[in-house]
């Protein structure tokens, strides 16, 4: 059905390509970009399929994009790079009349700010120009925000109470890594939290907040309230909601070492000098700590990510847990690479499939969870992320 | 009595060149040095003493030395730089005629390995040159041996058992840093245990061996067994020691850290490629850190160093524990620098006094206990790091 163009070559733009190469009635050619064209090719041996091309590109680079956009002529970008690189992709789409998708919202790179601000500010940009931008089309956010408009759609008349529930208890057999680009990670982890509650925000300390919570197939695991982008768009979007808050499990073990690197300063995002040279403490560490993309051979364990709902039907409260469990050993198996990885990049392929089918497809600016979900939750148990349901269980919030 | 250069304008080296201003009978001429002359002339404002003369010097490069001796004709140089630079300076000392006194014994760049071979395979050029060099010359090693040798000249017949205790129990009130240069702090911590037994050196494993020793006006305090250089020098020169050790205090929090610093690499003292540029993360690190230097302001308790010592009297046993206590505070007031730095440069200017004076003048490369204790123990009184005697207590080892 049409061309399409991954850029990044990393753990998620390497489950991307795979999973776009299993599907070529829909992707008819791909193409894999990134800073370094070695990756790109070692994906694509990989893969085995010597039809997939690749090319070298600077992501920040605007004129760069357009050149590589004009020769290629993809319908969609799946931007898989950075996310401080959303902001260069989308003017280069807007430039060559490329439809774009990504899994997580733009930031700039010298503050920990995440919001959707600076990418809904194209929305008129993208509709005048008849091109369709999708954002945040990962897990969480992506198919947190589909699962959300599933509920909506089938199981609730008012969604009232939404916790996104994220929990990886995988074991990497290292004494600390993060599971994907420590940078992100890291600067996700130490920002304030924050939840909505009753039409306001409130904000609390750095993984203040924390309570058991059980999920299924694995058991109790400490998770923390954090603040997560998809937050920002589904009170918004679904303005039943009275609260709507996002939790994450961690190890004591994973958090003092959190603690331990802001302490000494390694987790500073400003520039220090260093005999001469200007260098970000945490962009070093990330040079020093094990690649993420690493981990996959000896990751064991399971992910288990989801969405718990509250809220009325038919006149009756009604609770709703809709989950996905993604075993680390069965995504390295198939694509090389860890669970986390692969939970980020199977939805990808599927918003591109959306898009490419016809199904999702609006000139503008969106996410995900403005869409159908029926087509993508079909395709979520076809491509690998089949999902579960429990009504009316204990929601534990 | 002579001339001295100071090279280095640390922490320590602040401390020298405040004590060496202190006793212009002595140092009748004073010149600092280091690679950045601005922080000489900081030192120099800070005592204002404007007879004091500075000067730039790489004490990497032997030939900048010599210029530099050459041109300011020190009688005796105190170094006070990075053990890496000790053999240089013992170099330009040998060409230019000057005798030598060091803090902390030389080791190499790239591997955590502390010894005295390097520099005692220079004791027959130093007396064929008729100079004299003085190892290790600050609290511990320096003051340790110093206690030592007083001992055995004046409590005991046969010194059998030698434990020399080092406690830091003061709170600089930082979430984390270290006392000292936190290069050399990391790479002593972080190296195997060991010490000497019936012969025989035994090696455990690093932080293995700890027990909580009690420390006068401090308490009880956990304890561990590092190895620390001048367990080399004191059991070659006091050969009827059946058992010698070192014990270092630290906090559990201080531990994680380090075992966290280990853990995410930024250990490592080999050098990584980070866009193209080679760095070791160890002394990236360092550049994040606090500055050892600025800690003093709010720098509160103290440290309490010393030897406790079992053997034979008469026939008898006896146990003998002689220390110092140090308060970070007084040592601030004085000097501006912690206790730290204030145990090391004390000492290392008393060295100096007892070469200028003739008392611990002989050519060769010579450990403290190989000269004569008492003057230098009345010096301790006198200098600001007063000693305490305790005869046939309990050890608690």
């Amino acid at each position: 059905m049409g061309k399409v163009l991954i850029i990044g070559a990393g753990g998620v733009g390497t489950v991307v390509a795979h999973k776009v190469a299993q599907n070529p009635d829909v992707f008819t050619e791909i193409m894999i970009a990134s800073r370094t064209k070695s990756k790109c090719d070692a994906v694509v041996k990989a893969i085995g399929n010597p039809n997939i091309k690749t090319a070298q590109v600077d992501a920040d680079n605007v004129d760069e994009l357009v050149a590589l956009f004009n020769s290629f002529k993809p319908e969609i970008v799946i931007n898989v790079a950075l996310p401080y690189q959303d902001l260069t992709i989308m003017e280069a789409c807007l430039k060559t009349g490329v439809n774009y998708l990504d899994t997580a919202n733009y930031e700039p790179k010298d503050v920990a700010h995440f919001e959707y601000s600076w990418q809904w500010a194209y929305k008129q940009r993208f509709e005048e120009a008849g091109l369709t931008a999708i954002l945040g089309c990962g897990f969480d956010p992506g198919v947190s925000g589909v699962y959300t408009a599933y509920a909506a759609k089938h199981h609730f008349d008012e969604i009232q109470y939404l916790d996104i529930v994220d929990c990886n208890a995988g074991n990497h057999h290292k004494a600390f890594a993060t599971n994907f680009n420590p940078e992100i990670n890291i600067r996700e982890i130490t920002q304030n939290g924050r939840y909505y509650e009753n039409g306001q925000w409130v904000t609390t300390k750095p993984l203040e907040i924390h309570k058991d919570l059980t999920y299924p197939n694995i058991g109790p695991r400490d998770s923390y309230l954090l603040y997560h982008e998809e937050l920002e768009s589904l009170v918004k979007n679904f303005p039943t909601i009275k609260r709507a808050r996002f939790w994450m499990t961690f190890g004591q073990e994973y958090l003092t070492h959190l603690r331990v690197i802001q302490n000494i300063g390694m987790a500073r995002i400003d520039e220090v000098d260093y005999n001469g040279v200007k260098i970000v403490p945490l962009q070093f560490l990330k040079a020093v700590l094990p690649n993420p993309q690493d981990l996959g051979e000896n990751y064991e364990g399971e992910t288990s990510i989801g969405c718990r709902i509250r809220g009325l039907k038919d006149g009756k409260e009604r609770t709703y847990y809709v989950y996905n469990n993604c075993s680390h050993q069965a995504a390295y198996k198939e694509t090389g690479m860890q669970g986390v990885s692969y939970t980020t990049g199977v939805p990808a392929m599927i918003g591109a499939m959306m898009f490419l089918k016809g199904i999702w497809k609006k000139p503008g600016v969106w996410n995900v969870e403005e869409f159908d979900p029926d087509p993508f939750m079909e395709q979520l148990n076809k491509q690998g992320l089949p999902w579960h349901e429990v009504i009316d269980g204990d929601l534990e919030l």
